[in-house]
């Protein structure tokens, strides 16, 4: 009762909204993607850096390099899920700051200048996109698995440069059977919040 | 229409959400903050480990000694918004993981047995919720106002501990007048998402 946002829209994104283990055959669209894309680039980044980089694991030969980097205990979902995405961090994202936050434009080099403050940047930046992308697409009315149970220096090699770390990798499309594992518990208010 | 989520909840959430400058005086309560974090609870994070901490800065006094270390262009908006918190990553959120992750009880120890690897993971998974904080203050027709622009080691000496790392000040409120600047540009599709 506090909030504005329609309860059929907080169970599709929130509440009822469980991360997938199992998928049917219904292809997930480009068109899908571009839609989530949408609505994902307005969310908020420091400095509007927007670090996050997306790639669509779609060739079967490209699934079968990424399946072979994955903990044992993920393969078989990301072997059969519709599309799946690495999603990761560009640690160069401060060449883009002159288009993207022309307000400052010595951002570039006063704020980011060093890799490693760019690096932590670029992790927590992007982080906060994947969020945006997993809670849109369930918005699109797909389900998504994102996984950090992989060899992200292998990831990074197949797939990526020294320029790009790999955050997760997200299974992506309509839950099939015996989608959801039971729900895990989760820490309570006050374990979370204080007031000062 | 490639999309589940009616449209007006695109917008309170995604399209239309901005980051707030000026707030009314209508104070933000404490079931406001309980209902969403009723939502983001929910939100995925790796092993489940949910290392977001939220400190609600409510006192006068304590407004007064977070807003002396954020950047200058920042303090008039937190001086003045109803409600300010500070986001914090736990470190030592492993200690929790036999209770949050039963299904993999040497989690703790094997996944998150060192303090790096650990850091790493609070940063990207608490970063994952600070985004679902954002999206959900929304979905309570608040308009949350994240910034980055602070001395990070002063406001954790100031509020925090050793094993808690700032990652964000959020000013939260209802808008107030000319609280929006103009819409920064985005990268378009293209320069974001690659198949494979």
């Amino acid at each position: 009762m506090s909030l504005s946002l329609d309860a059929a829209a907080q169970d599709l994104l929130f509440r009822e909204a469980r991360t997938a283990n199992t998928f049917t055959d219904e292809p997930v669209t480009e068109e899908q993607i571009q839609a989530v894309y949408e609505l994902i680039k307005y969310g908020p980044t420091a400095s509007n850096q927007s670090p996050l980089r997306i790639t669509l694991v779609r060739s079967p030969e490209a699934r079968e390099r990424l399946v072979r980097h994955l903990a044992e205990v993920n393969r078989a979902k990301t072997a059969t899920a519709p599309l799946v995405a690495i999603l990761a961090a560009d640690n160069e994202f401060h060449e883009e700051l002159p288009r993207l936050y022309p307000t400052f434009p010595q951002a570039k080099d006063v704020l980011y200048g060093e890799r490693p403050v760019r690096e932590r940047s670029a992790l927590l930046n992007a982080a906060l996109q994947a969020a945006y992308f997993v809670t849109d697409l369930r918005a699109a009315g797909l389900a998504a698995g994102p996984m950090s149970g992989f060899d992200h220096a292998g990831v990074q090699k197949e797939f990526l440069d020294d320029d790009h770390s790999p955050l997760m990798v997200v299974n992506i499309g309509r839950p099939g059977a015996d989608a959801w594992r039971p729900r895990l518990p989760r820490l309570s208010y006050d374990e979370v919040v204080t007031s000062v």
